[in-house]
């Protein structure tokens, strides 16, 4: 940590800072310049935490030094973690691509869903039986019978399902049905939630919030991390810019960043980034090309009839299409499709 | 609803919409142009909602012409909705003023705030005692004895007290002892939690997300007033930006906004949205002559000791001024403090 | 400066850094923690701006300390700034506002204007002779034409003009016409613009950029004031943001945050950073409740028959009504309205 | 154009809307719904551009249908422009980089990059002789001195090049030594810029506007095409959201965006967009994986030694590098690199 006095901050106060850190067992150094006075601490600033030092006179800004998240820090951990869900290893050698649809609608949609996007070379079956919708006059999902439609496709298949939750009772629907939890963009800071999915020890599927910077992406998993749960992915799904003519902005840079500060998997979502089925191809091979550990991709047997998020939806021959130009770019990228 | 066909869509292409729109019971009306037509819808478009037009041969967009939110919106409810709170009125003749700390952290914090704010002019007690922080490692507040020592302060001082909730849990308690319950601005899309706090009755502080548009806000509060919950009062605190010298931007234009399309009160909370004590008294100010019903000030003891934002806490003396700078503009604006 | 190594850099890539600034004449301050070892930088910084120490080996991130704007920088220039465009003083010890149609149209429109908002309060007259639009199909500006019905309407009324330059041609024009040159939102990082208006030693009034920090801001300015030019008064209009419902959103944190970093004056324009003729008066006053020193309102004799920007404009009755309610505000807030 | 009246707009309100229309030689479309009317505008609507009917009697809002660029339409142009600079074909059958250093600072450093880039297989050579920098006091470019050595590298390599224009000042030197012209993002909407650099003849490569809209940036282009000069090239360099892990947030999606709209060729900057060096090899293959014409990457013999963004270029063997991985990735898209 590093404190900047203010230009002609007092001796005094300077002492007084000086003192307040080492009266909790740390080291400081002083820089003395023309123009202003840093103090470095040396130790656990964690004891300072409550202490408000931005506020004691004479200092101007404090910068933080590390960063506050440590179980989902590369730095403690330089291996990159890989989370098993059925069969499938994302952040393994291979590239884990999750596909269904946004919303279960019936028995028929998603047993169809899953083994054509199982034959097309997906991993993992996704779709929402808790909606969390803009409005409350729009489909809110089918809840608990929408788990089991979930269930019975993956006993039908073979391929593991992962749903999203959006309350404790949600969980405690889920954890008897599937094999990986979701928590959304809208609740990556519920931190209650994050607690919750973290004691489940499920594999937990961690959606970048509309508005949230790495960072606080990064210390929403620790949540999850802290309560003993190691199991988290990582998915970019876009944030909120000033443009319109995507729903919200992929921010792929995101995907070697997190390389860089972290040791969790990343995955990417196209789908709800852009909200338009054009777009989805050339930003799932992209994300791709950029070293993502697998893809969400939302397909529907009729988007047209889909009661959520029909028009980024694709096909099931557009799926196919798709995994099948995919296929040559994941093998370059070391991550072949299997 | 206004459906916009490609330039060139096929006059089949049209006749498809125009049948299924008619299909459903609506009336269409074509506007043939040069270059595309245009699909006038008339009737109740919620029948339309999961067709997904979007997406159907030949159509370009499709613009909503109305609002999703009903119970929330100035066209069906024309009068201002007044909220009562204790003896305290938000969105009537007067200015209310919430205050208190950021965090419940002891007996004498509340109790002595409690006491110098109503001194002061405030009519609302704050005081976090379920605290959602960015890192699991930072204080996490009271909880269910922070709520007892809010009441105690109620008691002491017939201050009627808001507090914020985080979960079923936390609403199951916070009803045995607060007057309003506060949905924080992570929590405004935590749609679970926003049924919750709407079957309590009690009257609820619906804080703006980060990112949120007014539209979803109004949405948000949609979802509390649909569960039979009218008493719904809307909080301005900041929305994120490219800016980092504030710690959000404080998007004052959201008044006049809110007052043009709902009838729910609006008030400001200018402490969490610049993050800095300097800035607080300007930004109050500002609030009100933009026609806030109301502001929330954080206040403290001894805001160098606070365990939770303290940098941007005022002082008592500093409360105490404010109140008396912010006393003659608030007459002005018709609403005095009282 | 701050330099802060990376975790286990090297005792050979420390020296390294301690050795390029020592080399040029600056003095090191080491601390060594258990994580990372800061290296505090004192002395002229300038001499290390090329030296690229950010890639060297070992070295994690630099932080500035010190602003790089320094003419602009309030604590090299304690003294608010005041500057006068004709009989207005701007900075001083009244608000001043300025008012106008947003494009000179014709000479009736300018004089009809310049009498009815100088009847009302105003001091300056705004209009625009050269006109930035986005597309190249709307209309442009009037040009030297326009710049010459402004010197009219100020002959006519004695109200100097303020008229916005958007290359080196206008600029030659309007210095043989105009009281003020404006620099407009779109222009403010057109660094040859600024110093060719910071030459002509006339007052600037400098908008900020859609998306530029406060920092950036005062970094444009500094490139005027690096001229000669000390007569800059600044122009908050609004920001970008995702939010639709306003055309930009008005940042008036930004009035107090210039006021801590800054001695030049600073307006706002509530008229294009809303873009509705309705949301104008209540942020004009929450702008001089914030402590603006002045404001700029555009006025149309027919809105509806504007060029340019009508549906924001006021008619006449309402800047008369609006000056009316601001006037006792602003008296509250020591800058009557003269 | 769509026109939607306020709920309960009046007869005669509805009645002068539809004549002021008809006046125009426009013919209306009148949908009447149980809430609101909504008026379908049919014709050229250019006409109807100065009448401000946002502000007349009744209307609610008005809707464009069409875009606003006409030149640089898709649907107007649907066959793909490719624009020849030197041997350089970009938008066609091959993929297109661009690399140099940032700024121009020695004949030594323009050289030896432009063999060592051709060698890798760059086809164009770039690099700043007129530089844009926040800070007055930062280096601001060699200007003509260093479009000769731009030129001087060209003789020597053959490697057409490119240099950014900041003034008609520059263009007059540039034209006279490079063979393309760029805008930087800064100046995106400095619209005289624009027709000037329409006016050579030159191909243009447009950066995209920090904060610029993807119809803005089309309008932008358009500013160019309409002096005459149909070899515009667009490139995506990021854009500003509050995420400050990167220096900007790449836009992928507008590289699909852009090919929905424009027959105009986009490239991707990926060195700007991160500032990050680490991070441009993973963004520049996603770009190409999403379609991108080309790319620019900043290269440099020495970055510790660059006068200029140092941090976020490559060295010439990274380059090479990088050049390697794309290869087999550019040709899997159908754009080789040659």
């Amino acid at each position: 940590m590093i404190i900047i006095m203010k230009p002609g901050a007092s001796a005094a106060a300077i002492d007084n800072i000086v003192e307040i850190i080492q009266n909790n067992g740390l080291e400081t150094h002083l820089s003395t310049g023309h123009e202003v006075t840093i103090i470095g601490v040396v130790g656990d600033k964690t004891v300072l935490a409550d202490k408000n030092l931005e506020i004691a006179e004479g200092v101007d800004r404090i910068l933080p030094v590390t960063e506050s998240y440590k179980l989902a820090n590369k730095k403690f951990h330089p291996e990159p973690t890989v989370v098993t869900v059925g069969n499938a290893h994302i952040g393994g050698d291979s590239l884990v691509i999750m596909s269904g649809p946004c919303a279960v609608e019936s028995a028929e949609q998603v047993m169809e869903t899953a083994v054509a996007i199982k034959k097309a070379g997906a991993q993992i079956l996704r779709g929402g039986a808790y909606k969390p919708r803009t409005s409350p006059y729009s489909f809110q999902g089918m809840e608990e019978d929408g788990l089991k439609l979930m269930k019975e496709a993956r006993e039908a298949t073979g391929l593991p399902v992962v749903c999203e939750v959006t309350s404790q009772a949600a969980i405690e629907a889920a954890v008897k049905y599937v094999d990986m939890l979701q928590i959304g963009a809208r609740n990556m800071q519920n931190f209650f939630l994050l607690k919750e999915v973290g004691k489940t020890g499920l594999p937990v599927l961690l959606k970048r919030g509309l508005s949230a910077t790495i960072e606080e992406w990064l210390n929403a998993a620790e949540y999850i991390l802290a309560e003993g749960n190691p199991n988290v992915v990582l998915c970019e799904r876009g944030i909120r810019t000033f443009e319109t003519a995507t729903r919200n902005t992929l921010d792929l840079s995101a995907i070697p960043v997190i390389r860089s500060k972290s040791h969790l998997p990343v995955i990417v979502d196209p789908s709800h980034a852009t909200g338009v089925r054009d777009y989805v191809k050339p930003l799932a091979l992209a994300a791709v090309a950029a070293g993502a550990d697998g893809l969400m991709i939302e397909t529907h047997p009729c988007p047209e009839k889909a009661l959520s998020d029909g028009p980024q939806s694709l096909t099931f021959p557009q799926f196919e299409e798709l995994c099948a130009v995919l296929r040559p770019i994941a093998s370059l990228m070391g991550k072949p499709l299997i």
